[in-house]
Order: structure tokens, then sequence, then C-alpha cells
């Protein structure tokens, strides 16, 4: 009761606080700025106009609080992605504990593949053929009950370190992307993650990261299985089978599995996220379609292929893409011009 | 900003009124009754004392906010579902237009069976099988895009009635259940439908008939396709490939795919729902399961098996359900014994 009454208190002296602004005729917040890492740009009033347009009661754009979603891609939209996603990361350094419990996988390939790379051969990565990054995924994310690939994946993110910047890989998110997602909820947005990523690696930390709760994690999805324990317990194990493929036409469609209505704004940076953005702009009234390009060699990663920057098969962001973007009034963020500090971290 | 500017000083207004309340030390709200519906027993007790025990800060059973997930059956826990299920009848009468469409299916079964159905012969019902009910759901709820089959229920709910108490389906809700969802919601809880109902025809009505969004209706889910109109706009068509069949250990397994979170309490009324309450049962804690029992033929229905009440295919409640609960530490309500009143349109 302590609590409640505290928190009740506080309310009333904000609330008091800000009658007191709006008697003497003083907008509130008007000084702040909500999205302090972004350069003064097309994207930053992008956003800005957005979200201005959508909450103004009256405004023929105004959207009623329960229809406001947002969804956001993760990979490389709100954390780093390259060189290798983090998540392909876990599936790699997963494999010693599970040659541990099963030593004839040793020498049996792709398993001993990945000892190699794991022994300093970050090359050999490129030899890993997608039927491979499928056998890896199934062995070291499927078969076990839910409780405990959570409590391994935690137990990776607590431990795990990008090479480049020697921090946990949930350290490795944007800034400016965190202002933006902060910026939509104070303005009565729900957000959700739409990832082609582990739908239930992703939850796992979805809420400290990005105060995202795990029920609005979209992401690829694999079946579960119900059953009991000795103990007459039940629970659920993670099977080998594929749900939602949640990449190109499977984020439409994974959004309409998981949130049943079409978002109001998406951001996303490859052409996996082609068809989220499409289906978002298409909707009637304001809509705001947003991409990341990687242009910023010096601060971050360049690549795309699109505007002649590197090509890469890790979050491709094609010319086709970029063209689509411009011509349907999707706006592209680019990190170089419109992002003034990328990391919480930096000074 | 007018709105806004009132909306703020209507919150101030209150806030003031209930800090005047504490500074008084009279505990707000204490003599309102959450449960008005509710006769005093078990069952209303139960659910009482689980909300106080899992949102008082420092009671062993508190719950975070941010966990408070509660979730409910809805065929014959929220609402009706006997003669026959609303959907099934929603299934049916669509025949018709379909028949219309393509005047070749008006004499091949089943749908020959269901347009004698339709013309008053009621009884036939029972001679669908279930792949008949397969191929009738297949026709009439997929194959179009999903905006077309929204507007096709919505149609529906608007117009059809319900043909013993002749009202709209989405009036025949429970009104002690209604209660139980705004207590719960009120004390911090994210209430979920969990249905073996189609998703997306739960998620037409379910919030302006419960108060919940579309995004929290879990229920059997099939895929949808993405796809290009002539005009080029993007849009999704309803495909007959099931994802999800939200019946018993489909919902814990849904519940995982959709929620990725236990909940603390869950409503269910048939075996349908026996894997749901188990799973909520089994987390640590506080935590509620609950079967409604249909034992009132006057007031509503009577049905089981269970406790010698009649036999049903239609919401069946076994005896062996209703021993499981018993020993387990669910609890079962009496319609008859703890509902007050069961409609809000009775005086």
């Amino acid at each position: 009761m302590i609590m409640k009454t505290m928190y009740t208190l506080s309310a009333l002296a904000r609330t008091i606080a800000l009658g007191a602004l709006l008697t003497l005729g003083v907008p509130a917040q008007a000084q702040t700025d909500p999205l302090p890492s972004w350069n003064d740009g097309a994207a930053k009033q992008a956003i800005v106009a957005f979200v201005k347009d959508t909450i103004t009661p009256g405004s023929p754009k105004f959207v009623p609080p329960a229809d406001r979603i947002a969804t956001f891609d993760q990979d490389g939209t709100l954390w780093v992605e390259h060189p290798m996603y983090s998540q392909v990361m876990y599936i790699l350094e997963s494999v010693p504990a599970l040659v541990k419990a099963k030593p004839e996988l040793a020498k049996v390939a792709p398993f001993s593949t990945v000892l190699e790379i794991l022994k300093g051969d970050r090359a050999a990565i490129a030899k890993l053929t997608m039927p491979d990054l499928e056998k890896l995924a199934a062995a070291t994310l499927t078969g076990m009950p839910v409780d405990t690939f959570e409590a391994q994946a935690k137990k990776w993110l607590a431990e795990a370190k990008d090479p480049r910047w020697k921090k946990p890989y949930t350290e490795l998110t944007y800034l400016p992307m965190q202002e933006v997602l902060k910026y939509l909820r104070a303005n009565g947005y729900k957000t959700y993650i739409v990832t082609g990523g582990g739908q239930d690696f992703v939850r796992v930390y979805s809420e400290a990261t990005y105060g995202i709760p795990p029920e609005q994690v979209v992401g690829t999805a694999g079946g579960t299985k119900y059953g009991y324990g000795k103990d007459g317990k039940p629970f659920l194990t993670k099977e080998p089978k594929l749900l939602l493929n949640d990449n190109n036409a499977g984020k439409p469609e994974g959004i309409h599995l998981m949130i049943g209505r079409r978002p109001y704004a998406a951001f996303g940076n490859s052409t996996g996220d082609r068809e989220m953005l499409e289906y978002t702009k298409a909707g009637d009234g304001a809509r705001l379609s947003m991409l990341v390009l990687h242009d910023d060699a010096k601060r971050e990663y360049a690549y795309g292929p699109a505007q002649g920057l590197p090509d890469t098969k890790v979050g491709t962001f094609t010319q086709s893409l970029y063209d689509e973007a411009k011509k349907q009034g999707w706006v592209v963020i680019s990190i170089k011009d419109d992002w003034k500090r990328i990391f919480a971290f930096e000074p």
C-alpha cells in the first residue's frame, strides 16, 4: 500500500505541475527534442511530422490510439548485423556444448567446420551453406524444453561479445532507433519487432533491450509440442518444424497472424523488409515506411549494393529496393548523414 | 489541443479527488464490488483472492505488472455456445451466397445439405460430418482477401440472431465473465482470448464485444498469402492451410507462439481447455485455473456429461475433466449457483 500511495502522490505532483504549465499557457515539453541523436534532415522531419499528424485530434490524418501500431525489423534496423547476425553467432558458439554432449558430432560436417571456425578460422564461415545452417539451427535451437532454450540463450547473451566493439550484442543497438521506439510509445504507439530472426531468441532480450515485451515480438517461429515430464508436470518442447518464415512476404503474413492489423509505421533495412514496407504504405491515411541505409564504414559499416555501396549477403539493400523506396515515398535513413550518434556507449 | 487539455484537466480532477480520499484515510473504492453479478461463494472468493494476492506489493504471491497475463476460452466461457457454435452458424449461413456465386454447388453435398438445414430442417445439422464441416469452412472462410472476409463477418454479426433469445450473438456474452475481464484489466492484467474458434473471425468483434484488441486474440489460424492486385496494391488472401489448431494441446502451444509467456490465470469450460489450464497451473507462484460448468437448464443450458449432466458434442465437460479440476485445485464455476445474472440484457 505504501508503494501505491507513493505512486499516486507522485502522479498527483506531476499532474499538478502539468496543470500549472497549461494554466500559464506554456506548451508542455515544447523545448524537448524527442530525437536528440538525429541530425536535422528529411528523415527526422518525416518521423516528427508523422507523429504530429497522427496524434492531433481533428487532423485529417489522426489515428485512433487503438490502431497505433508500428513495426521494426531488428537486424540492421535496431542493432548491428555485421559481420554476421548475432543469432548465427549464437548457433555457432552453441556447437561446442553440443559436441560435448554428443562427441560423435566432432568429426561430422557441418559441426566439424564450426569447430574450425571457432578455433580462429573465421573465414571458414563462408564455407557454410544454407542447408548447413539449417542443420545447425535445428540442432541448437530445437529439441529442448522452451525453458531450457531460454536459459541457454540468456547465458550466452550475458557472456558473448561483438568482435569489433568488445561489447555484449545487446549494447549494439542504435541509439537513434531507440529514441524512435520511445517517441512512438510516448505518443500511444504499440511498438513491435518483426524480424527474420528466431522469435523465441529475440523474445529473451527484447523487453530489457528495447522495452518491447515478448508478446510484441513477431519472428521466424517453429512449432512446439506439449507433453508431460516424469513428475507429471506439463512442458513445451521446441520442434524442428517451421510455422512462420518471417522474411519477405512472410513479414506481412506474420503481422496478420500475430497482430491482426496493418501497421501505420514500419522500419527496415534490407530486401527482407520490402513486403512489410509495401503492405504498411498501402494502407489508408498517413503511413510511414522507412529504410536504414548502412553507408558509414567509419562509424559502423557500409553495405548495399544500393548507391554503389559494397555488396553483401547479410542485410542486402539492393538498388531495386532503393528505387522502389524513392518511387513509393518511403524515406531512406542515411546513417552517415542522419545519425549524430550511433550507440549509447559513444561519447 | 482542446481535447488534450480537457483530458488533462479531467485527469487532474480525478487525481485530486483520489488524493483527498487518501488524505482522509478512506480507502478508495472500498465499497465497490468488482463482481456484482456473482453470488458470494468459493468461485468469486477465488478470483478476488487471486487478484489481491498478485497485485499487493510485498505479497509472496506478487506478480510484476509486465507478467500479468490472463487467458480466456471463448465459446461456452465468455459467451453462449449452444445449441451450436456461432462460427458454425456463420459458416452455414454463408452457404447461400456461395451457391449464388457458384450455382453448380446447389446439388452437391455438403452444400445441398446446408441448404436443407437453412430451409428449416435444423435437425439435419447432425448429418454433417467433420470432413463436411472442414469442406464448408474452407469454402466460406478462405480463398478471399482478408479485408473481404472481415467485411462479410461484420455484416453477418450485425444481422444474425440467436434462435432462443432473438438477440445478436455478440449480446450473448456472460455478464459475470465480462466483470472478470474488466476486474483483471483494472488490476494490470492483459486479457487474451485463446479460442478453438477462428482467429480472424473472433478478431472482427473482440474489441467491441470484450474490450480485447485483435492482437490479443489467439485462435485456430490459417495461413495467408501475400500478393498484388491489378492496381499493383498488395493484399493478403486467406489460404486453406492450417497453421495452428488452437484446441487441446494446441492452446498452450498457441499461447507460446503468440504470447510467449505462461498465463497466471486461465478460464475454460470444456476438454479443449484442459491443457491450457494444466499449463497455467504448473507455473510458479499464484496461478488460477477455472472452469465454467453449464448446469442451469432454465436460465441457459445444462450439459456435461460431468456430474450427471446431459452429454453433448458441443463444449463437452467430461467427468474426467471435473475430477482433474478437483485434484489439481482448479475452481469450477457453477452457472446455477455462482452467477446472479447471466446476461446484461436481463432485468
